[in-house]
C-alpha cells in the first residue's frame, strides 16, 4: 500500500493546501496529513486546533488521515511505514526552497521520495501568511479558505474595528 | 493499480533519465516509458533505436515497459489506463518549462497528475543534448549514460577524427 | 491623453491578451494593440487575420484600436504619440526576457515607459504557441481563446484525423 | 484623473525609489507616495521622518503628493480614489515576491491594478536596508540617494567610530 | 601575487564550502578564509571555535590562511591587499542574493572583484543551517561536514535524546 | 601564471563584454579571448572580423590576447595551459544556462575552473543579438559597443532605409 505525507504548518489550512490533499487521495491509497509542530515558530493556531480544522476540511476524503509530528520528518515516515512525501510547489522560488530540502531528506532515508504537484494556478499567490494578513484586516476570504477556517479565523480575529 | 509514464525525447536515454525512472519504479505499480514522436525535431537516433537502446538500459526492473506515442499524451494516457505523469526537475528553469506543460494538460484531463521528482543533483547538469555534444567530440561518458548508451553514440560519432 | 501601446505577435489572441487588453483600456485613455509584422519568424495567421480576431475579440471595448506595424516599436509609438507600452508577466521566466527590451526600448526612447501587469493566474500557463498545439490535435479551448479564435483555429486544423 | 500611489516603507527613500516615482509622475496624472505604517517592523527613521525627506526629495515634482497609511492598501486607495499600484521590479526574486501580493490586492478590489516598472538597471542592487548597512559603517553614498537623505543618515550613525 | 578572500559565517564549514576553497587555492596565490564577526546574528559556534574548525579542516592546504573580520569587507580586504572576493553559486536564488551584494562592493571598492564558483553538485543543497538542524536530530553527517565538524556538532547535540 | 579564459560568439564584441575582459585582465597575468568556430550558428561578422574588432577594442589592454578556436574548449585550454574560464552573469537565466556547462567542462577536465562575474548593472540588459537587432534599425549605440564595432555596423547595415 502507497502511503503519501503532507507535512506543513497548516496555520490554517487553505484551499491551496486542499488542493494538493485531495489529487494525492486520488493517486496514493492513504494521505497522512502531518502537522508540524515546531515551538520555534510562533503560530496564530494551536497544534490541536490545525488538527481539527484539517479534519472538518478533509471529512469526505476517506483515505486521508490528519496527524501531528515533531523531530524528523523522515523519521516520522519510517514510522508510519510511508515512502512518498507530497508538496506543492506554487513558483520557481518554491522549487528554490524546496530543492536542498528533497535531497537531504533524500541523503537521510533514501527510500522515501519526495513528488511535487505544481499548485492550481488559482492559488498560485494563496499562503496562510497571506490569509492571516487578509483576515486581520477583515478582507473577505470566500474561494481562498474552507468555510470551517473562515469561522475560526474571525474568532481570532474579530470584526469590531 | 497505480500506472505512472515518463515520456521524452530519450535522444538518448542518460542517467538523469534513468534515476528518475528506477525511483518512480519503486513508488508506482508500472511505469511505462514512452519516446515521443515527434516528426519536426530533428534527432540523433530514431524512435525504434530510442526504445531499444532504453529497453537494454531498464532491463533490470520488471515493472518497467518501453513504448512509443504520437500525439497528445494525455490521450496517450487514457488508452493505457495511466494516472500519472513523472518529470525530472533539474533547475527553477525546468520549473518554469514544465508549469505550463503540466497546468493544459490538468485542463485537457483533470484526472491525469504531473508529479515531479527532484532530479539527483550528481546529474543536474545532464541533458541529452549536452551528452551529444560530448559524445561529438569523442569525451568520455562514463557515469553519465548506460554503457550501451555510450556504445551506440560512438557508432554515431566515430572517433576517427 | 495618455495611450497605451499592447504590441505582440498575436498569433492568435489568447484570453491570457485580452485579460491585459481589458485592464489596461480601463487605466489608459487608449490601448492600440499592435500586431508586429515580423517576416523571419513563421506565423498561423496572416497579419491580416490576426488583426480581424483582434478587432472581433475587443469590439466591446471602445477605447481600443487594432493596428499592424513593422520595425522598431518606439519608433512606432512615437509616431502614434504614445507613451506607454503595457506588457503581461506570468512568469519570472517572462520577467527575465521582457527586462532587457524594456532596458533597451528606453535607451532608444527614455521618453516611453513599459509597465508590466501580472497575468490573471487563470491564464498563466496560457501562450499562442500551447493554443496552436492544442487545437492541432483538436483539444477544447473553451475559456482559453474567444470564441471567434476557436473558430478560426478550426478552420486552420480541420477535425478530419 | 489617473492617480496612482507608490507605496512602501521608505526607510529610508533611495534614488531608485525616486526613480520609480519620477517616472510614474510623468505618465499618471497625481502620484501619491504612500508610507506604510507598520508597527512590527523596526525602522531607523519614524513615519514622520520618513515622510519629510520624502517631501524634500520630491519638492521638485508637481504632482506628487507624500502620505502615510496603516491597515490595507486596497481600503487607502479606495479612500483617496487612486486606481493605479505602481512597484518597481530589480530581479526575478522581486518578481516573486510581487506576484501574490499584486493578486490578492486583486482578489480584494477588482478595479485596482498593480502596475509594475523595471528598475533602472543602474539602480538594480540598491535598497533601502543596503543603504543603511553602507552608511553604518561610513562608506560613501553620493549617486545612491538624495543629498539629504544622505545628511540624515549621517544623523543617524555619527562618522565618531 | 594575486590573494582572493572566501568570507562568510562558516557555522560551521562543511564540505560544500570547503570545495569553494581548495578550488580557489589552486588557482589564486594565497587564499584567504575570513570568519564575519556578526554580533547581531546568534551562531552555534563561536568566532574562535568556527577559526579553529576551518584551520583543521584546512590543515592540508599550504596557501590557506584562516582570519576572522569585523567591519566592511572591502576595507578588510584593502587592509590585506586582497583584490578577490570568491563566492560559491549554489542556485539561481544565491545568484539573486549576491548580486546587489557585489555590485554594491563594487560601488565601495572599484578595484576588488568578486568572482563566483559553481558550488560542486554533490553539495548543491547543502548549508550550515541544514547542517545544524541534521545534527540536532542526530542524522549522519558523513560525507557533508569534514570529520572534526562532525564531533564538534555531536559536541554541541549530545545524542542523549 | 594563471591564464585565464574569455569565449563566446563575440558577434559583434559588446561592451558588456569588454567590460568582463577588462576586469578579468586586472586580475590574471593574461587573457585569452577565444572566438568560437560555430559552424551552425549563423553570423553577423565572419570569425576573422570579429578577432579584427576585438583586436582593435582590446589593443589598450597589454595582456590581453585574441584568438579563434573550434572543437571542445577544454581541449583549447588544455594547449593553451589555461586554467581559468571567464564568463559574464547577467542575470538568473544567465546563471541557469551556464550551470550544466561550467559542470560538464569540469566533468571533462577536473583542472579547469569557471570563474563568474556579475556583469555590470548599466550593461546588464546588453547581448549580441540585441545590438544587431539595435543597428539594423538604425538605433544609436554610444556606449554600448566600441566606436570601431558601431562603424562595422554601420558598414553591414546601410542607413540607406
Amino acid at each position: 500500500m502507497a502511503i503519501a505525507v503532507c507535512s506543513g504548518s497548516f496555520d490554517p489550512v487553505t484551499n491551496g493546501h486542499l488542493d494538493i490533499i485531495e489529487r494525492s487521495a486520488k493517486i496514493f491509497d492513504k494521505v497522512i496529513v502531518a502537522v508540524l509542530q515546531n515551538s520555534q515558530k510562533t503560530s496564530l493556531f494551536s497544534v490541536e486546533e490545525r488538527v481539527e480544522l484539517l479534519k472538518a476540511a478533509t471529512s469526505s476524503l476517506a483515505n486521508v488521515e490528519i496527524d501531528s509530528f515533531g523531530g524528523l520528518l523522515v523519521e516520522y515516515m519510517q514510522k508510519k511505514q510511508a515512502k512518498v512525501i507530497v508538496r506543492g510547489l506554487r513558483s520557481a522560488a518554491d522549487f528554490e526552497y524546496e530543492q536542498p530540502i528533497a535531497a537531504v531528506n533524500r541523503k537521510m532515508a533514501e527510500e522515501i521520495e519526495t513528488f511535487f504537484l505544481m499548485t492550481n494556478p488559482a492559488y498560485a499567490y494563496l499562503s496562510s501568511s497571506i490569509i492571516k494578513e487578509m483576515a486581520k484586516y477583515g478582507a473577505k476570504l470566500d474561494g481562498l479558505v474552507p468555510s470551517v477556517v473562515e469561522q475560526a479565523l474571525r474568532g481570532k480575529f474579530p470584526p469590531a474595528r
